[in-house]
């Protein structure tokens, strides 16, 4: 048979274009599950200018694998301080139960754009749809497969607003650990639905500061009605695991090995914006202690670093906790009382008591040192979003894109609202990305409030 | 250039089910968007044994379009009589809205499947994933859409546990119509967030049984501390359809055309089995009105009528609510007050006032009158389950597969498990498919009572 060859891969490449590009305009993107990818990116390999390094909190040395394995796995402890590996393998186990969630979808928030009447095009990476309703399993997953291989038995962490609390205890359960969260007691109070959600899982949770620790009792004698924070419970929690036998820490940002698990979300966005045919002018993430930020922005990054685009990154806190802003670049410590290493980072002062605001997950001081670095020497950008008008702008999305955003994501969509805005005014369009890091369903009384117009 | 065209397609073949079987066990099914189902399955056309007419409730004649559209939308009220057609066009308007959320993941549920040791393989549709969290909106999206085309301005509906009330205020916002929503008392106490959904898309929302009907004000002097059914807020509702200029009623179960637009969940599960190279053995819904469990089963009943396959159905209803166990056959008003119109099937009296299970969406005294024929005529199979027995496979699910299933859902997790063990028992194996027609995140109150050994 005789054929040629060369007309019948024009005919199979139009049908190829025909499958790529629906008729209509396409709303949701997906990866298959081979097309997931199997490494995260890990920013330390590339960055221009490396961060100073974290001091042990006694030795005022610079901290070593040995050191902070006694806190944290080996692993994750071998991944913060790993500088050459542009590269890090996802393990098997991981990925079998990424599958069960990953790919999230990218979508093009037409109805967003018509609602505000921009000329921008803006997509969403919704990791809202992740089991745990957030994006922190991606972290929580690995962090627990880690100490589960390492012969780790319990495993310890805090929580703000529950979201990070939830996913561990579920990634602790499937990988038959133990798991106790000291979660903020304001948070604690007020989403009680969360705290249930960990109790399903199995979890201990306790309201922090409490007077299970030593941290806990010293921060109590010194404000009886102390109301926590991520600084509270994090000393709680790492007291705990100093304390304990087979017991480790786990953290759901701030350090460089929980944004390197998140970086997943951006490399996926990557391949999935290749799929709409667009590549994104500003990428947008909200800002607690930096692991979401970092997970959708690195693997966009990595293109700035080589001159070959020229994205702009900006991170959206609170204005009730500016550390970006307004905070000061200096070696301070990660949680209250002062056990975590030294960080070189953007800061409140360890000490900080941020207001009650309802994004419990950006109620932290001070910001990671990878994203400190960045800011400092100019790869990204940082925007302070009042509540208020998070809460306006979640409230717009939830009519149009039907949902409801958690408190911290309102104020990534605030900042892409007024970033599309401002170009609009400027007479230009861009591509504009930011990530819905999760669901609000939990935080329905904080809606109420904004609703009910008693919101400051 | 010469080729050998048949060596060719080998190649092709073998690198397409290379793409098409990946190396893991797959365990999650997406249809592109192009290959959303673009008609709902209209099973009128094909069941063996017609239901007996639905009666006007003054005139006892059989209702006609002409009546029920001045209830409903005219539209939803030619399908609701409609046996001929089997295939009913989904409207572009209605199919853009489904893309931003369809198709729904099939899921294969390995993690529950190790955790009850079973042989059989279980998969779930999850419409969870919904933006509103359940099936509901799949109904609500039409009805809302036919409602603004045809000059309605105000939509009004009863209401659960909320999830419908919730997907129909979406609908009715994203459609430009005013809604309001009466959401049965007890519900609206004990699942507040549900109401705050509701209030964020902009609906009105008022306890029932009320003050605001002559319906609700007649229940309450009858019964002063009425804590409210599906039957007395369906009055209500209908009410103020009747009495509003531009206002229709809408409604989240029970009606043939509610059910035709579920549809689309078995429709894209039998694609995506496909996609997983299986066919099920056993198909399950939890059932309060029928169009949950009727979506998931229609499409893949057709073809028990033909002959061509021989799969069981069935329905997991609630012990305290067990209309088709212990139901009577029957002529009855779908509403307390006897507003709608008469329907044949098994229901439990419309004054039947159910105990305060959490499931609230299973706590209607009637079944549709498909279901009820089909199961009088033994093509389908029912089966009860108690609120503890329920919650027991809810807190197994979700701590194997991570998702925390509405209450509803539960019953159907139940069933799926108590046939898995039967064939276990039996020595064989089966394909198992249930609809997750809902997440519990807005439910987390009834866990905590079953955690802390307080339910019945």
């Amino acid at each position: 048979m005789n054929f040629d060859f060369s007309v019948f891969l024009v005919i199979l490449s139009v049908e190829m274009n025909f499958n790529k590009y629906p008729s209509h305009m396409q709303k949701r993107y997906f990866l298959s599950e081979d097309d997931i990818p199997r490494q995260w990116y890990n920013i330390q390999a590339d960055i221009p200018v490396k961060p100073m390094p974290m001091l042990d909190p006694l030795t005022r040395e610079p901290v070593t694998v040995d050191g902070l394995s006694r806190l944290f796995s080996v692993e994750c402890s071998k991944q913060e301080l790993n500088q050459s590996d542009r590269w890090i393998d996802i393990p098997d186990a991981v990925m079998e139960k990424y599958r069960y969630y990953r790919s999230t979808p990218l979508v093009r928030a037409y109805a967003l754009e018509k609602a505000i009447g921009t000329r921008s095009h803006i997509y969403f990476k919704n990791e809202s749809v992740s089991p745990i309703g957030s994006h922190k399993l991606n972290s929580a997953l690995p962090q627990a497969y880690y100490c589960s291989v390492e012969g780790v038995t319990n495993v310890t962490t805090e929580t703000g607003a529950g979201q990070w609390g939830a996913a561990l205890a579920y990634a602790a359960k499937i990988f038959n650990l133990e798991s106790a969260v000291y979660q903020v007691k304001i948070s604690y109070e007020q989403k009680p639905y969360r705290r249930s959600i960990m109790q399903v899982f199995g979890a201990q949770v306790t309201p922090s500061p409490s007077m299970s620790t030593r941290a806990g009792k010293d921060i109590l004698t010194r404000t009886p009605y102390h109301q926590g924070s991520l600084g509270t419970a994090i000393s709680e929690a790492v007291e705990l695991a100093r304390m304990t036998h087979g017991c480790k820490y786990t953290l759901g940002s701030v350090m460089n090995h929980v944004t390197l698990h998140q970086t997943i979300i951006g490399l996926e966005a990557e391949k999935q914006m290749e799929m709409a045919g667009e590549y994104p002018d500003v990428v947008i993430g909200c800002f607690g202690g930096g692991s979401n930020f970092g997970g959708i922005s690195f693997p966009f990054m990595r293109h700035n670093f080589t001159g070959e685009r020229n994205t702009r990154f900006i991170a959206a806190e609170p204005a009730a906790c500016p550390k970006l802003t307004q905070g000061k670049f200096e070696y301070d410590f990660g949680d209250e009382a002062g056990y975590t290493p030294l960080l070189p980072m953007f800061t409140l002062g360890h000490d900080f008591q941020p207001s009650n605001i309802h994004a419990g997950g950006l109620r932290y001081h001070g910001a990671g040192t990878i994203v400190s670095q960045l800011l400092k020497d100019g790869y990204m950008e940082a925007v302070d979003i009042e509540q208020l008008e998070s809460f306006e702008a979640g409230c717009l999305f939830a009519k149009a894109e039907g949902i409801i955003p958690a408190p911290e994501s309102c104020h990534a969509i605030a900042a892409a609202i007024r970033v599309a805005r401002e170009y609009d005014a400027a007479g230009s369009s861009k591509t504009i990305l930011f990530n819905l890091s999760g669901h609000g369903l939990i935080d329905m009384a904080a809606y109420d409030q904004f609703l009910a117009g008693n919101m400051k």
